[in-house]
């Protein structure tokens, strides 16, 4: 691995600090990691060079909430939702069905695909649950294949209790012999905390027993309604609460006096014709905010970060550059990571190219694919 | 040229009343037309043959409305729009004045690159206005290169009043020596009837020129709020109104009785944030409508179908495949073409592969780019 210069640069948006967003700006990548940003015209040599040709660079989106193991096709339940038509599918359980019913090779294939695409929009590190097993060797599984693409992986065992089983029961077996199975292939521990999913004290037992098998606490939180999942998360220490679309002015005080996120799915609000979260309110008390796909077959089956900053600036009043940072900072923060979105000295070596002069195109160009390039640890790994 | 078959579609949307929807399909395509259309165990040999390996396959799509040829950059304004500032730029004339100081070559770049970028979203019919020159030279020369790219120009001289000149006079140079320069290199006239461009009686005698000098019309119509535009162009028989944002009951009655096509551009509402049109309404009622893009630097500069399929389902409750009949065929019959937005036999041979095993993922999947190739004139035009 050699020494690769970035040139040519319009704009810069490093999101450290120190540097901001640079203008004719010129980047040193090696070993993987970013050894040398600032003004073109100081750049140092190096082995290799990238021209992107006036183009944006902004940092590799983080994609911090992704569903991307399962089997199954739910076309037909979106436009029967679409089409205002009363829900008769199976939602969640229809999937858990083909799911279990799946061999290794589809699910790989299945997340591979959805892995490739995504990095095609930007996406250089992505987050991935399991959570449509739900039986100990299923969700092992999910997490196996998980596993094989992301160091992201989430034990999701608790995202339904399966039909016909005890709320209480299923969720002993969660904290018991699934956590106990799943936990060597995860390295964060989720919870549905909603009504008609796990109560406030099933996810409260779900994340504490993850918490002591060593797992990294994150929960679904408030999507449908009040609830105690926000709550929850900033008493547990949860590195973020997701969705956050129904909150009190007591979560929002939680939320932005804690270090726990509020990580933003504005594709679920698209995809189900919901009402969207209250960024600003969150975003004017000081909370962390970051913004994820959800990319799921059921609720929001987009991949594209760059969809969700537009969505975040049209539909949840961010700025165009508020909704940037919370897409790759942001979900940094979400995932506890300091090495990935951003692009001062030392930082992971991953970043985006854009078709385009400036990052305020990702929200003013909406649907439009403007992702040209991207490099991941410090390497080309797509181009158009 | 010899014939091509298109094998292994999965799902294959025709638009022709006799084929409908066919599964498992395949089509040959010979000198730029199709040649055979049917299930794909009865496909004839062909010379070549391109395996779309179960993807889906849908017409190219038609775009009835772009403001293309334009220099300078706006994306400042758009994202003071966003932040709710007030509005201190000077909008459309901020373009005017740099497409007039830009050379015949930017121009051209610019189209071509929204061109490309259009086809590779599955746009192989595109109309391009003028509207950026507003003196009988720069309209000339906008519709010069604009005919470079697209047999549907549209002389558009009638965009807005110029800084400093009286409605009425502008209306009449419009009608007069800017017509005559422009209409051997357009084929519809259009007008934006709106308070504060023109009005009813300006609106029709500008389209009464145009029609008399051999164009067809279009209109700019209702979008703003409640006017005269729509029934203007149901009286014309405009081939289309266009946004249709502000309809009276007594408009949608008059489009549905007429071949006047409502044209939706949502794009347009989702980049000033603005309630969308009625769709519902048109459609019930048994008006003919199509979706575009209105790709412009100022108040949609969206290139995407696509992302145009998704907001009209998610937004205007148009089904998944309304949605697409409006983006191919309807945008045809805005057009008054019979050859492009279908593909029964005898079509121009303009189609597009989508990495999706129905068109339903075109609104199900939002955001992600899922065309995969494109076939213009019966030969492959872009593939990823
Ligand atoms: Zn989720
Ligand atoms: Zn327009």
């Amino acid at each position: 691995m050699t020494a690769m210069a970035v040139t040519g640069i319009g704009q810069l948006t490093t999101h450290d600090p120190a540097l901001g967003t640079l203008l004719d700006a010129a980047l040193v990548l090696d070993g993987g990691r970013v050894a040398w940003v600032g003004a073109a015209s100081g750049a140092p040599a190096a082995d290799r060079v990238l021209d992107v040709d006036g183009g944006a660079v902004v940092p590799g989106f983080v994609d911090p909430h992704a569903h991307l193991v399962f089997a199954g096709d739910r076309s037909a339940e979106f436009a029967a939702r679409m089409a205002g038509e009363p829900y008769t599918g199976g939602g969640i359980r229809t999937t858990v069905a083909a799911t279990r019913a799946a061999g290794d090779g589809l699910l790989r294939v299945t997340v591979r695909r959805l892995v490739d695409e995504a990095l095609r929009q930007g996406t250089t590190t992505i987050e991935i649950k399991s959570g449509y097993g739900l039986t100990v060797e299923d969700e092992e599984r999910s997490l196996r294949v998980a596993r094989e693409f992301t160091d992201e992986t989430t034990f999701l065992g608790a995202h339904v209790v399966p039909a016909g089983a005890d709320a209480d029961d299923y969720t002993a077996l969660v904290c018991g012999p699934m956590l106990a199975a799943a936990a060597p292939h995860a390295r964060w521990v989720d919870v549905f905390c909603e009504r008609g999913a796990f109560s406030g004290d099933q996810s409260e037992a779900v994340l504490r027993a993850g918490i002591a098998a060593g797992l990294g606490a994150r929960i679904h939180a408030n999507q449908l309604g009040p609830g105690p999942g926000v709550r929850l998360a900033v008493e547990l220490g949860a590195a973020s609460a997701d969705h956050c679309t129904h909150l009190s002015d007591a979560d929002v005080d939680a939320l932005s006096s804690s270090d726990t996120v509020a990580t933003l799915l504005p594709g679920a609000e698209f995809a189900t014709r919901s009402p969207y979260p209250d960024a600003r309110a969150l975003l004017d008390a000081g909370a962390t905010v970051a913004l994820a796909t959800d990319c799921n077959p059921g609720s929001s089956y987009t991949s594209s970060m760059p969809f969700c900053v537009a969505l975040a600036v049209r539909e949840m009043r961010m700025t165009p550059a508020e909704a940037l940072w919370s897409a790759t900072a942001g979900g940094a923060k979400a995932l506890r990571r300091d090495d990935v979105g951003h692009l001062g000295v030392g930082a992971r070596a991953d970043l985006v190219v854009l078709d385009a002069p400036s990052a305020v195109y990702l929200a003013y160009r909406p649907g439009v694919p403007l992702v040209r390039a991207v490099v991941r640890n410090g390497e080309l790994a797509w181009q158009r």
